[in-house]
């Protein structure tokens, strides 16, 4: 099986875990959605104000998975930690390395004590559906996620302009 | 018609919000599902590291609507902002209070410079979704939300420190 720990993620471990969002981009079938770089990660997770906290696995000295959380708030419950990604990479699977990472997750936000752990899971991804379930986790099939991109805004408040001065 | 106006929330609004919290989950549903009272929505949205931003539209002076929006992060794009709730009490539809609530919501996530802005809406929710749409915001169909409650984030935790302990 081979060893591994888990681990608060670093800023010169970004670069890894770019590598990693870019695998799951390909298996999401979105290979060019990533637009974030080294810098980027770097900037926005290690600042004075983190947008996010990170975990990674660890295995020979090479990252081979992480998790990546932040706060939300419900209006119903309170604070909420986000998990946004949780990725191991392919060749490392079926090691417990997910399951670490994801224990890790939770350990974080029962210390926070938020309300509510939350994520997101693609619909024909069964073998993830059927983890979280087994985990105690509720997939809510009946209600849909909502996007406006940035081209989606810029058209937003350009017609809005128009409207004004119409 | 009548006029009404949008502005920030204030803290002394956190009452009048609290009902059309409650009013929303009426409407979805959920009618005992808001465990937050007043004293929370004023300590979480007005302290020194804010978990929220509001909205409210304001007609003779009365609250009529709401819009509640915080930050997230996009491992692919970077700083997004999420609007968790847009509400319009029930008896003041149809004025373009929605409208404008939204509109506030964009500006602001533009101003911020947010990659997207992302929301959430239950799939029958049909003149919700379409009202988003004509707005160009994207629904996406083939994505579930996941949870893990206060109950089940406890046990998690007690059947991990079972396993560890086997």
């Amino acid at each position: 099986m081979g060893s591994f720990l888990i681990r608060d993620a670093r800023s010169n471990d970004m670069a890894a875990l770019l590598n990693l969002i870019q695998e799951l981009a390909d298996f999401e079938k979105e290979p060019d959605a990533v637009e974030l770089n080294v810098e980027d990660l770097q900037r926005d997770g290690f600042g004075q104000h983190p947008k996010f906290h990170a975990f990674v696995a660890e295995a020979n000295d090479n990252i081979v998975g992480a998790a990546l959380v932040y706060s939300r708030y419900s209006t119903w419950k309170g604070p909420i930690l986000h998990l946004e990604d949780l990725i191991v990479s392919e060749k490392m699977r079926s090691r417990g390395i997910g399951d670490s990472l994801l224990n890790a997750v939770v350990n974080y936000g029962y210390a926070l004590g938020v309300k509510r752990i939350s994520w997101e899971v693609l619909d024909w991804n069964q073998s993830a559906i059927d983890f979280y379930e087994k985990k105690g986790a509720r997939v809510m099939r009946d209600w849909d996620l909502v996007q406006l991109d940035e081209k989606g805004i810029a058209n937003f408040i350009k017609n809005t302009k128009k409207n004004d001065s119409a």
